[in-house]
């Protein structure tokens, strides 16, 4: 196990109904903005559920927020709190809606270019605004935790930030309201929690058995939960668990103490970022080609993972780590979400433009040893076409 | 999975080395008494450490605090603290030495008589001088979260207490720094441990299967490294990964949303208060007698941990459920920790004043369904000689 330093100070309030308990979470004097994404919280009545709970305090609206939320549309919100005197933020949605709240929260009370938060990955946040979360659908983990993605389309950039002065004070976890939620998203919310734990787990081996287990516990459970998920959307007990597994997936407790990945994720945000794909769908594109890829540096692990989630016991050790690729290969399919460049229409033409583009943002050694560099990354495209 | 509220704000700094961190976890300002046990933390050099990395603050030191913190010795810090002027607090030992010193952070500025904060079981908790820890005894979990026994010698009372206003805000966990502890405590430790988890875990099927899978991760990981810890004092990483899980095992996690029972906390802890034994020594004894007694209502739980935990395969439900109680007594004497009452000279006569004694503490309703009635606990106590 490394050294490691492990806060996280997000007060979760989980369970139906929990949503009226916004009235103790959020100040009485606070002069709320309430951001959300699409007209589905509006249509679910989750909108108006929310601002009943905030009684009589002064609450603003700010729709739009996209997926992949923009810089663009959530510099808007910035001059809405602005002008406003907004002084506490409310996410309702999904991660884009709270990542793009993480955003606004602390560029809100940023003194210089804005921009400039996502170039130094936010290490130049000295505060921000005061913000919760209402969790709408389980995927990213952004409701616990303080890393967040923001894109800029006139620079076609998808750049992450991290900061302590963005952990939402509270998030509120119903699991009723994922229940209307378009089943293309439920599958994506499974492949986004499945690899944000294998980056933090599939690297070499430790010396971190807790963290292991923690890490088998939560993609035994997605393997477990993950078709039934899909198949019973107002089955309480199942969602309930995909939201815990989903944020427990990335609220930094798993990746404590043990090397991490990403390099998946790095090489699928540029696909995002040029091909509008959504998240979870690029991570089920890049994940299986970058395995295979790194299969021999990862042998190890890909043997434990195989043994331990999947069941696998025969065979040498290349096989067990071919066929634990493999079954995680079928897992993403089977939950509707493909994984080849090809069924999004992405061909060999378009791999030198992903690739230059990933040179530009200075992702050239990524991975848990550097050394995934563009030239990896091109193989691996060529190998998910 | 039920229902919950999860909140957990303690800063960990983990790994060695990291007592220099006191230097930017403290204040700057702070007017700081160092709290502590016996000679061992001054003999070992961490009181030299801890001082010297407290720099120019005003530090002063109250040493003496006992395992199973007394209520007269803490009240005697107590005074000092509101004497000396001091605001914040630094707990440097094991459970007993942050236990009581949660209970010094709220009893200074109480307004009343400050034994009603454990007849109150601390709801009466308003505010608490902040405070941090230096753990060095992996065991309780005191380190992580919000709760705290204190023993009235003078009324054989030992009673627990919980507030927010209590949890560390940060904890520092150096492994090394257990490197010289008496393999009695080690051992204990590990007991400890393991009895934390079954008390969150072995109650029955709650559809939590994250919940499931994180503490039985935990118990897998100290039948693992539990007999190396002991062999190898000065094998970093099975210590590192002992204090992790150690500390995982009670910060309220793997018990959010789930039944809990806690009986055999509650029985044991009337052993301590008029044998003395050790914590840990009274989890040994009562464990596995509280399962045996109770193996019907917990059968699913017990099979579930016989086959996750201990790999039993064969026979029936009953058979494995007696065949992981038994393995678990064997667990605890191999970690030299003895599971008789006779194993401590203590017999047929000393059961009526136990159990008259968790009636005076109103523990008359106790487990996961409430049916733990004093003549359940006069059994398992009987069924323990």
């Amino acid at each position: 196990m490394n050294s490691f330093d492990f806060y996280n100070p997000t007060h979760i309030a989980f369970g139906e109904g929990k949503i009226a308990d916004l009235n103790k979470l959020v100040p009485a004097e606070a002069r709320v903005l309430v951001l959300f994404g699409g007209e589905s919280a509006r249509r679910t009545g989750t909108l108006d559920e929310v601002t009943t709970a905030l009684g009589e305090r002064q609450v603003t609206l700010f729709g739009g927020i996209e997926p992949n939320p923009s810089f663009e549309t959530l510099m808007e919100a910035v001059a809405q709190v602005r002008e406003q005197g907004v002084d506490y933020l409310l996410a309702v949605g999904g991660g884009s809606v709270i990542d793009g709240t993480k955003f606004v929260a602390a560029a809100s009370v940023f003194e210089g270019d804005e921009w400039e938060i996502l170039t130094q990955g936010g290490r130049n946040i000295e505060r921000a605004l005061p913000f919760g979360s209402v969790l709408t659908l389980p995927a990213t983990g952004s409701e616990m935790n303080k890393g967040a993605v923001v894109t800029r389309k006139s620079l076609k950039a998808k750049l992450p930030f991290h900061s302590n002065h963005v952990f939402p004070a509270f998030s509120i976890l119903d699991p009723t309201k994922t229940y209307t939620l378009p089943l293309r998203q439920v599958g994506n919310g499974v492949v986004d929690a499945f690899v944000h734990v294998v980056e933090q787990y599939l690297t070499y081996p430790a010396q971190a058995p807790v963290q292991d287990r923690f890490a088998e516990g939560l993609l035994q459970t997605l393997v477990e939960i993950g078709p039934q998920t899909l198949a019973e959307p107002e089955n309480y007990q199942v969602r309930a668990s995909m939201m815990w597994t989903a944020t427990l997936a990335l609220n930094g407790l798993i990746g404590s103490g043990v090397p991490q990945d990403w390099a998946t994720h790095m090489l699928g945000h540029e696909l995002t970022a040029l091909h509008n794909l959504d998240h979870a769908q690029t991570l089920a594109i890049v994940l299986p080609a970058m395995l295979r890829e790194r299969k021999a540096a990862k042998l190890d692990k890909l043997v434990q993972y195989g043994e331990r989630v999947w069941n696998i016991r025969d065979g040498s050790a290349e096989d067990k780590a071919e066929a634990a690729i493999a079954k995680t290969e079928a897992f993403f399919e089977s939950l509707g979400v493909k994984t080849r460049l090809s069924d999004y229409d992405l061909g060999e033409q378009h791999i030198e433009p992903l690739i230059a583009s990933l040179e530009s943002h200075g992702m050239v050694k990524l991975g848990e040893h550097g050394d995934v560099t563009p030239e990896v990354c091109r193989r691996v495209l060529q190998a998910s076409l």
